[in-house]
């Protein structure tokens, strides 16, 4: 049976429960009037210039002006910070303005005392300052420890020198800081009378305002290309200090104070320095669900259309390519597990939005790190499914997939980043399995939630549910039992290899996947329980979804050592196998085209010459990629005649050749 | 301990026993010729220009040019095809005359009676007409059967006329035909007096040689920008036919003939049509585990310089990447698995050549399936293993990894669109399971060697070594016994989903690769049996090599179904992630530097700023990177009074709003 389809690609945002569902009822009002304002605004347009075509700077010069107008869109519609940072996102297109808000402010927000923000939060927030976040350097990435930048307290002048010391000191990859940034708020080695306090944030004016040039003693580059073209519209800069002066009220001392005799009066709790990583992770958990779930529809748009080979021999007709197996189970298992990213990392992001409210005011950082944990764990995970999923789309589609107006290059060069910005995934991923162990150690679990099921640990039978048939597989209680005892099999051979002294730096990252697996198939199965309360008529699509997700982590684990994990006997892994292809199928033939209609991603969304409202995708290649190319017609005729005297160089190179023989 | 190192990155190839053995002799003679040439000559500089920050019209323009000098400097050294191909390679460029001998010669060589072999031939190979193949369609890829072109002869006229009848039937992604390309093959359904033969070559002349003016009823433009930036060098052409005439001798004859009354003489043997895959695909066999190694060598360098953390708080310093178990046991396994794909490819080739060779003097394609298999199984598990494990060398290297100039965008760009060209892998990697299925039904799997191991499936016994300790995993019999073990039971699964009607177009992808990673296993051990035999240096190091590849296909399957088909204990599955380990670190702490240093890589064919020979990484990544951006200084000033402008906007709208207000 053939998958129910509906091919048409939305001009519109689509409506609904089920869509309602999807976004969440304030994301999906945000997206809609963001929408309105972008597809009436030449300058958003993604098909009147073709970027990849264009040299970096001039790719980069639309971008600042995408910039300058979306500020003047924020400033007229008074859009919220959250609005105008999901407008960046719409534009694919990482505008300079991205970290004003996503680390500059938020960071403004939660270390300056109330006085300093008093006079520097109305500045970021009406864009009076451009604003930056200055902490990686050359040398340093993950290890924050090491920086080696410092900011020395001048008593006299009561000022703080920031200073560059060495090469891998410079600040490098530092956003929006190449060309736009006026201010940046920099991470550096606080020194008081020679005495070294740790790492502080200063935030220092790199760029005069009225005319945009340097501030004495700052030095600063623009960081050149990106591997894939990614990231056009980003400025990141390399950055030296020489003896730069900043006045002691630009330390950011909401947390750690120095006081005007250079006394220091230390932070009450040092779990304060992350707090902004914590802050850029919660918005990657929420967001990276959405980045894998464009390609995905893009990959179903263009496979309901394209044809290829016949299944049966009799058939009049190719079979369209979504009905073969090959692209029906690499897609719905990216389908499924994006949806579980996106509503999972919801959730994730609300608590943790609320948990930050509360601690603005009260001060309480209880939760700190059980949040650190989820979202540390929900960083690594999103972005390794999300990241390598675009790349499984594009290749999905084959050779058209490598035609750069099918957008997935894009896509893929703007979401695999993420495995090794804010902390390489095999480096950051380590603190999960360090709180498993740290808390089984000391018997602490219970205080985390995230960590509950470590408690299973502890049982020293744990009895394995009767698992015959591929039904079996769809029993909640069943899924349950085998993402926890892979899980708990991770944790012991962890705690073992960590006894014997081994370097768990590369099996760990398995077990930060596996406590992924886990933790987001419980999220996601408390969500359709309380669906199952509310009878909603696309409860059964979500089930389908979640099932999916289930039975796909557990058959094609996200590491491949997973698999050895989970004990089951042959018969079970085929039962497994089929209960996975029956689950991969249910959604194909029943739901498949319900849950993309209810996504109901734009054209302007999809920016892919596969999926045009008003193109089929062959045409939309032959046009907008072969007849509008620079390249076409004449657009080389200069290189013409260069072309015609080569062919003519065997002649010469002969008489030459002959003329030496004769000598 | 410590990993031993050698940190030196060449200038000059290396020289010795071990360096002969991994290139091959002649490769090794070929290879040193060319950088000599090369590396003297501006045309072919990779510091000079910053490619990815070039319009792409400019930077396909550099490519024309140093095409041209490469004709030049063939005419003048009298370089080989092999040469002149390798040359090509080296320009990491892809340019414009890559298709000239890689697949428009081969096919006149395959394809032409003698008669026309003796008139274009020799064109070809001076240069005098400039050539392109013309197969895929934009609907028709992997499917040649649906090709649309049509190609009617006209008695009268004593022609064929080349029509393209649909949108579809457009000739897409052909390379060097957007600019370049004189003439082309064009793939196209031959009929006569209304009967359609199927599909046959054609040579087409596209653009006038005077003038490079497309030739009348031909149209053709350029296709557009690439995913990831890839392919710069490359003119890909979307090409259509209106009833463009080319005269009856200018169908390639060798096979079929087309007689001047419109006789139509069929080829004795159907299997000729597909030659020219399996000549591309050999050539991948031969050059893919190359385009791996670079990256591999890039990262030996680089993580062998970069320091992070501590691994144990007492230390001094921070400690080397390279000696993180999250580098050596992703690095490694890559550095073993390029090795076989090298040292078996090359095997594949060489017979293959030796094949072709004979089979053009005697007509004797009696191995032509088995050469078929081998090639079309060698493209899938090469690419497959290479494509990713660029990337994978990629992230690796964290944030720097991501900067252009690192290198692995352009490696990745160009490596891994071969699982989508040359048949997508998903599609044409079915023909390897098709070919199992078929000689096990009929009991023929003797007859091709490539198949030979399906008699141990015939066993109905088939008894299990002991496996006791992580010793037992180095044992070549445990090691066979793994493998074949794994292939037989998916190729059991195989036969039942076949036999229960199931669609086996994804499950069956794992089976290839079971199948891949048996063969080159196999290929691997006769070597090092070989080797053996004579008692060289570098037998310890090349037998290391082995159990790394051996032990991690086993342990990190290339496809995570995989591991589920290999039974074991959970306690043979811990020795043989400990033996994993073990030959893992053995390789990193005996061998690693000397199998880098004999591979020799100089920094011209590394072209990164992680590996320059007279520059740390970050140095370079400093000046080469960010001092060197057209974006740094005042390269971007023309936008600062735009940014300053900026800041004001929100006094304007306030004043705005206000105004409004008092109405």
């Amino acid at each position: 049976m053939a998958p129910s389809r509906n091919r048409k690609i939305p001009k519109e945002p689509a409506e609904g429960d089920f869509t309602l569902f999807l976004w969440g009822p304030e994301k999906f009002a945000r997206r809609e009037s963001i929408l309105k304002a972008f597809t009436t605004n030449p300058i958003f347009s993604k098909t009147s210039v073709i970027l990849p075509s264009l040299a970096r700077k001039d790719a980069w010069t639309r971008a600042a002006h995408q910039a300058r107008e979306l500020i003047r869109l924020k400033l007229q519609h008074n859009w919220s910070h959250t609005q105008f940072m999901e407008a960046i996102r719409l534009t694919d297109n990482m505008l300079p303005v991205q970290p004003q808000f996503r680390i500059f402010l938020s960071n403004l927000e939660r270390q300056m005392t109330d006085e300093q923000k008093a006079i520097w939060v109305p500045k970021a927030e009406r864009f009076e300052i451009f604003g930056s976040y200055a902490q990686t350097e050359l040398g340093h990435g993950s290890n924050v420890r090491g920086i080696e930048t410092t900011a020395t307290f001048d008593r006299q002048r009561d000022e703080f020198v920031i200073e560059s010391p060495t090469l891998s000191s410079t600040k490098y990859w530092i956003g929006t800081t190449g060309v736009w940034a006026t201010h940046s708020i920099v991470v550096a080695m606080l020194i008081i009378a020679g005495k070294d306090h740790g790492n502080h944030l200063f935030l220092t004016q790199i760029r005069e305002l009225e005319t945009q040039r340097l501030m004495p003693g700052v030095e600063i580059y623009e960081l050149g290309p990106k591997a894939f073209q990614g990231m056009l519209g980003t400025d990141n800069g390399a950055m030296r200090f020489h003896g730069v002066r900043i006045p002691r009220e630009q330390m950011l001392m909401r947390n750690a104070r120095v006081e005007r005799d250079g006394t220091y009066v230390a932070p009450k709790n040092e779990k304060h320095s992350y707090g902004s990583m914590v802050t850029v992770r919660a918005i990657m958990a929420e967001s990276t669900g959405w980045d894998l779930l464009k390609p995905v529809a893009v990959v179903y748009y263009y496979t309901s259309y394209r044809k290829q080979f016949r299944k049966n021999k009799e058939q009049e007709e190719e079979t369209t390519v979504l009905d073969y197996a090959s692209v029906q189970h690499r897609l719905i298992p990216l389908l499924a597990q994006a949806t579980a990213l996106v509503l999972v990392g919801q959730r994730i992001k609300k608590a943790y939005d609320a948990y930050t409210a509360n601690y603005i005011k009260t001060g309480d950082f209880s939760q700190l790190e059980d949040f650190h944990l989820q979202t540390v764990g929900a960083k690594v995970y999103s972005t390794e499914i999300a990241g390598h999923g675009v790349e499984t789309c594009r290749i999905m589609c084959g050779g058209h997939g490598y035609h750069a107006l099918s957008g997935f290059g894009r896509m893929y060069a703007n979401a695999i980043n993420a495995v090794t910005y804010e902390g390489d995934n095999y480096v950051v991923g380590q603190q999960v399995p360090r709180a498993i162990l740290k808390h089984w150690q000391n018997g602490t679990e219970a205080e985390l939630p995230t960590l509950s099921y470590l408690s299973r640990l502890r049982e020293t039978e744990r009895e394995a549910p009767r698992i015959e048939s591929l039904k079996d597989w769809f029993k909640p209680e069943v899924q349950r039992w085998a993402l926890e005892e892979r899980l708990v099999n991770l944790v012991q051979q962890h705690i073992e290899d960590t006894s014997a002294g081994r370097d768990t730096s590369y099996a760990c990252h398995a077990l930060t996947m596996a406590h992924g697996d886990f933790v987001y198939w419980k999220g996601f199965y408390e969500l359709l329980q309380d669906l199952q309360q509310s009878s909603k008529p696309f409860l059964e699509p979500v089930a389908s979804l979640f099932n999916v997700f289930a039975l796909s982590v557990l058959q094609v684990p996200h590491h491949a050592t997973l698999a050895a994990a989970l004990p089951l006997s042959q018969a079970q892994h085929k039962t497994l196998r089929l209960a996975k292809s029956a689950a991969v199928e249910e959604l194909a033939e029943k739901h498949l085209s319900d849950v993309i209609a209810a996504y109901g991603f734009t054209e302007y969304e999809l920016d892919s010459a596969l999926a045009r409202s008003d193109k089929e995708p062959y045409g939309a290649l032959f046009e907008e990629g072969a007849v509008r190319s620079e390249m076409s017609g004449d657009g080389m005729a200069h290189l013409w005649p260069m072309m015609v005297d080569t062919r003519q160089m065997w002649r010469r190179s002969r008489e030459e050749r002959g003329g030496k023989a004769r000598l």
